[in-house]
């Protein structure tokens, strides 16, 4: 694993090492600007043993960089909001913008040992998080990213012989804490854990490279060359379309949006009474869901005027206003378009037992931004499965996910956008864009029909709710976030 | 304070104030639409005995307002890491976008109470806190928000029969934490230091509001309507420019900048030898304080070319990469220029123990901004005093301050914005903007030197840094943040 080149440079003086090694480092420099203008987002994680060097190893490499333009994370221990969040939640927000290095002082690896060790993973648990890993790894390269991965070994003995030094000097003991004696004692478990770690993530796209920490200047090189090598095959890679996975969730079977039926209604009577019960019940489950610790993830999506805020009003004036997050998502911001596209929806996961509510989602991906042309057909084509593989892990995280098209007529729409056009009170609600938007209905339709079809997975598929009458569209709406609670307690 | 129309409302019977209460909290939901138009940010801080109906009274009130346009965010305990930035910076993150409402479940005044309660702040922190509020709270009237100040009262033995209440349900039981019990079996103490904390901060322009619990909905109809008003006469208020206040922090004499000497140099030899002993001796500084807990703010502002960016680099090359953030500040995002213009300067804050170094600063307010017309003059001239309480809090949080502005005349400037544009590799460092605000020098020169007058504070004061010749003004920027460091160890 990335060892080749050990030997060529364990041939040179000390003289001509430095020479190259800064000459490397320049070179490492001067890509900065390659980056930028490629706009590629490089995250370079640096695991390895205890007192191995990391924290040296990344002083090195950044030293001749652009303070803009990087980033250095060093791990710590999660916090209880952390762990209120799935794994790889903090994790993903690390990643860097476009054009910008992560140098991250170990991560998703080391944390995965130390649960391992620590008896907080079983055997399935741990297998489960190598997967989740691999997931994790494998969509950030599709997405452009680079991610760089080293290992530091040292020896057992070298690694004795440092924590002793460092211990004995009171400039640096404070460097060395329980864990680090902990991995020394036990190395052998930890070395085991990491071997598995390391070779079941050592994927094509994202390989490990395991250097030797013995020598500074040595490990330094090798890594400068690596980041350099690895920098100029990227923006290679990025020319070419990445490849579209197969999908391998179970689905369910949904109807076409033409085939729904959209006079089903309810008086306003029967509305009333029957609203009223469900909002009852449904602040009942609230409290349970917040005390069992489970997660709530509701995603709207529907025509403009097909009723949605409405729609979401009725829901949340039920919850418990302590414990739940409506999340309007409009275009990105600029620090989000430069990153991942679930990476703004990472970071408004719901914690264990409150509940999230996005209006409007990462399905945009494959509506908007696949029809107006603000990602490339090979982002949009391979979002079907990303989403997929997202909700999986939200699912097996234990969350509740449950996605609603809220749908109406064309008609339905035109009657809706009129009256909007002519209540003063409401014309705020309608805009020149809802009026192009429906000028590309049959578009957005066969593009609505496709999503439904490649995402309704059994673990999140979706609810196509009859929103002609809003009335019968709400109680619809809440009477499926009720029986998918229910299931889950 | 605010119990004026208890009375009124008393006399009503259930029937009529049900229908007051459905009237007004559908008036309070047609304002939803005004606060987003005249781009209000509505703060609603619900403070209170504990059951006393804070969360019922935030359900009630945000019972018809769009989910999109407000957020609820629940006091908690602090976390370790917010433990370690400011005291306020937490309470800062929370506050929201123009046209927004937040409600906060208790807040700053809870957290201080239960600090003084706790032991965690003697008699002299307590009243530093409170000056701090007072600070906090006009500083966000005068930059357009409400803040509505609600202190729900309950009397002991109410309270005593709500918890015993809550706890003898097993659905609610947990609702119930020791802290509840806690502040019933000390009444006395908290009610002390509530009342001084309530009566120390009722401002003019934020004042409180102490409404009576007992009864549902008198006090939901009351705070409805304080809301209402509230809204109205915050936007009437902000018609009008906010009174500068008189600079009262004490000051250094600081020279124009035409003043100062440009010539200074060294020889390159001398730069070498002297960086590199000074990076040694700041890299065991940074050690230092980072065992010490000291955060370190650097803040860098300067012509355009000036040299800030390889200043930095020279200064970040000797730190420990764990240990700082470089924060390169841009024109805001959507979502900072919609808050306070601090904000975005609060959420860069370093951990104690941490530096951060700013490549453009908060004082942008007063350059770019002012010049530019970005923001009123009413809105940059407040902006000198608003600049040094901020500085003045983080010096009182212990954080070593040092501001730089890098210094080089106009033929300089244009010496290296044309080798710029002649070298290839060098090109993408300059813009079209880059002169156009060469044009504006003169402007700017002026702005500067009022800036420099106004804001070098004795606790923060600028560091005018000659840096005709690069290598000097590396030098001199380390020399003084080693300096600094060292008076703060």
């Amino acid at each position: 694993m990335g060892k080749e080149k050990k030997s060529e440079i364990e041939r040179l003086n000390q003289d001509e090492l430095k020479k190259i090694l800064k000459e490397t480092r320049q070179k490492l420099a001067s890509q900065q600007q390659l980056i930028k203008e490629k706009k590629l987002p490089v995250i370079v994680l640096i695991e390895g043993w205890s007192a191995a060097g990391k924290g040296t190893l990344i002083s090195y490499l950044i030293r001749d960089l652009d303070p803009r333009f990087f980033q250095v994370v060093p791990m710590k221990a999660p916090t209880e909001e952390e762990l209120r969040k799935p794994f790889l939640c903090r994790h993903m927000e690390k990643i860097p913008e476009t054009g910008k290095f992560s140098f991250l002082d170990s991560g998703w690896i080391e944390e995965t040992v130390f649960d391992a060790v620590d008896g907080r993973l079983n055997e399935k648990e741990l297998q489960h998080r190598l997967d989740e890993i691999n997931v994790f790894e494998r969509q950030l390269v599709d997405n452009g990213y680079l991610v760089l991965k080293i290992f530091v070994h040292v020896t057992e003995e070298e690694q004795r012989a440092r924590i002793k030094r460092l211990s004995s000097d009171k400039d640096t003991q404070w460097r060395v804490n329980t864990r680090d004696l902990d991995e020394l004692k036990h190395r052998k478990k930890y070395a085991k854990i990491f071997d598995r770690c390391i070779s079941e993530t050592n994927s094509q796209k994202a390989p490990w490279h395991v250097v030797d920490g013995m020598q500074k200047t040595v490990i330094e090189l090798q890594v400068c060359k690596l980041l350099i090598e690895g920098i100029e095959s990227a923006i290679a890679r990025n020319q070419m379309p990445a490849e579209i996975p197969v999908n391998t969730f179970p689905m369910k079977k949904m109807p076409k949006l033409a085939e729904v039926d959209l006079n089903k209604s309810v008086t306003r009577e029967e509305y009333e009474a029957e609203l009223k019960l469900a909002q009852k019940k449904l602040k009942k489950l609230h409290n349970k869901l917040y005390r069992k610790g489970i997660p709530v993830i509701i995603a709207y999506e529907g025509w403009d005027a097909a009723g949605k805020g409405g729609n979401i009003k009725r829901m949340t004036s039920a919850l418990d206003a302590r414990g739940f997050t409506v999340h309007p998502i409009a275009s990105p911001d600029s620090y989000e378009k430069n990153r991942m596209f679930l990476w703004r929806f990472w970071k408004r996961l719901p914690k264990t037992g409150h509940i999230a509510i996005f209006d409007r989602t990462w399905y945009g991906r494959v509506m908007v931004e696949r029809l107006e042309g603000f990602c490339s057909e090979n982002d949009w084509q391979r979002a079907f499965n990303e989403m997929n593989e997202f909700e999986k892990q939200l699912s097996d995280w234990g969350a509740v996910v449950i996605k609603f098209w809220i749908h109406i007529d064309k008609e339905t729409q035109l009657e809706r956008f009129n009256e909007r056009q002519n209540t003063p009170e409401k014309r705020w609600k309608i805009t020149e864009e809802d009026w192009r938007n429906r000028e590309k209905w049959d578009l957005y339709e066969l593009a609505v029909d496709e999503m439904i079809e490649k995402t309704s997975t059994e673990y999140a598929p979706w609810h196509i709710i009859s929103s002609n009458d809003k009335l019968y569209a709400r109680l619809q709406t809440i009477r499926i976030v009720i029986d998918a609670i229910e299931k889950a307690l």
